[in-house]
């Protein structure tokens, strides 16, 4: 039996602003600091030890990680930063303050934006400012590698081939793994470990800055998970996760 | 022509409490989290980019490396954290306070230790708690390869494979590259990069904190160095470096 333990970073100054972040690099609040330390010492305390980490190239998830290596005395380990790992990109989206947005377009629109699993919000245009093409952290990808804006059926393809190939690997061989992600590539990566359906993924809200902790069967199918800490906290965090994008 | 960037840690506690510090994992202090961060912006001011990074294993040297990272928005790149570059084993003087030492032994033998290139201190016996045997940052070398005190000489043969196999091979691919590492550890490249004499090398003090740019020809072979910043207080950093181990 295995453990592997996923952490959606601590709240960003974007989630505090309640705008829409996706693959642009803004950093954690304090309270997100915070969160972050907390979770390591949740980890710590429950007696974790890690041998690999896994977090994507925005600093919100490795800042976050760099937290919880740094209570839990594992600043050495190695770590992989995969771009396959980022949160969805939002596309035109990006940058937009989510109730601005929701008063404009309505609440259902906005909705179907953040939670639609195969429709994707408008797609960047070409020679947006926003577009990570030129980006040295994505220098080595295909163009078509690089999205416009992505659903979460998006998202799940491309984070995939990261469990397929790497994770999934060194699960397998022993090593104890912590990913430090964004909502919707943990969600990706929830959807496929519990098999949830396209309609009932949308509606998972992942609290910021908590350790899930899956125990998985030797063909890497989840046994059983939890969220680690207070549940009363943790069910309030889920619930403010999930209101985030109806109009003030 | 390539260049090479090496950056001694920050001020760390047992710098400041003048102690033997080695293989024992100690943290910067506040003003060493400053020298570090003073060294991202100096990079970052000069138009340094990097897209690879090298480490050891202990904090300090990560944690400064974390900081220069962290001023240049250069936390997603990929970090290689190897033991070979963990500072020289002090043996049975770990932990020990210099000026004591000094006091107990004569300056003269303590210069010795500090200094010769190929006089170990007086090594770990079996069971003593520092022995780093036991520690999981280790668990995949064998015995052998955990020093129970090695003299600089020690210290050259155990970094020179992580340059030979790895951080040679990737400056020669194009890839531009920091170390953040230890006093010996970086004695160790100079000796090599530079052809120091065994005697020569004993006597550079290299300063917490200063990046140190080294210009290499298509062999690799230094062209020039400089030491970024201001150049009096390098100097008298590099003097405080050298006066550590006498008596108070």
């Amino acid at each position: 039996m295995y453990k592997l333990v996923l952490i959606r970073h601590g709240e960003s100054l974007w989630n505090k602003e309640n705008r829409f972040t996706g693959w642009v690099d803004v950093d954690l609040t304090e309270k997100g600091a915070t969160e972050a330390r907390h979770a390591g010492q949740l980890l710590r305390e429950a007696g974790f030890v890690f041998d690999l980490a896994y977090t994507s190239v925005l600093k919100r998830a490795i800042r976050t990680l760099w937290h919880v290596q740094d209570e839990m005395d594992l600043m050495w380990i190695p770590v992989v930063h995969s771009w396959r790992l980022n949160e969805r990109h939002y596309g035109a989206l990006t940058g937009l303050d989510k109730a601005e947005t929701a008063a404009k377009y309505g609440d259902q629109q906005v909705l179907v934006w953040r939670r639609s699993y195969d429709t994707p919000p408008p797609a960047l245009t070409a020679g947006d400012s926003r577009d990570a093409c030129s980006d040295p952290r994505y220098a080595r990808l295909k163009r078509e590698e690089i999205p416009l804006s992505e659903c979460l059926k998006d998202t799940v393809a491309r984070v995939m081939p990261v469990w397929n190939e790497s994770i999934a690997p060194a699960i397998r061989s022993g090593k104890r793994i912590v990913i430090a992600a964004h909502g919707n590539s943990l969600r990706a990566l929830i959807k496929y470990l519990d098999d949830v359906s396209d309609q009932d993924i949308v509606n998972l809200n992942i609290p910021n800055g908590i350790p899930i902790v899956y125990e998985l069967d030797e063909n890497l199918k989840p046994l059983r998970h939890e969220y680690l800490g207070n549940q009363a906290e943790i069910a309030s965090a889920m619930a403010s996760v999930a209101s985030q994008g109806k109009a003030r």
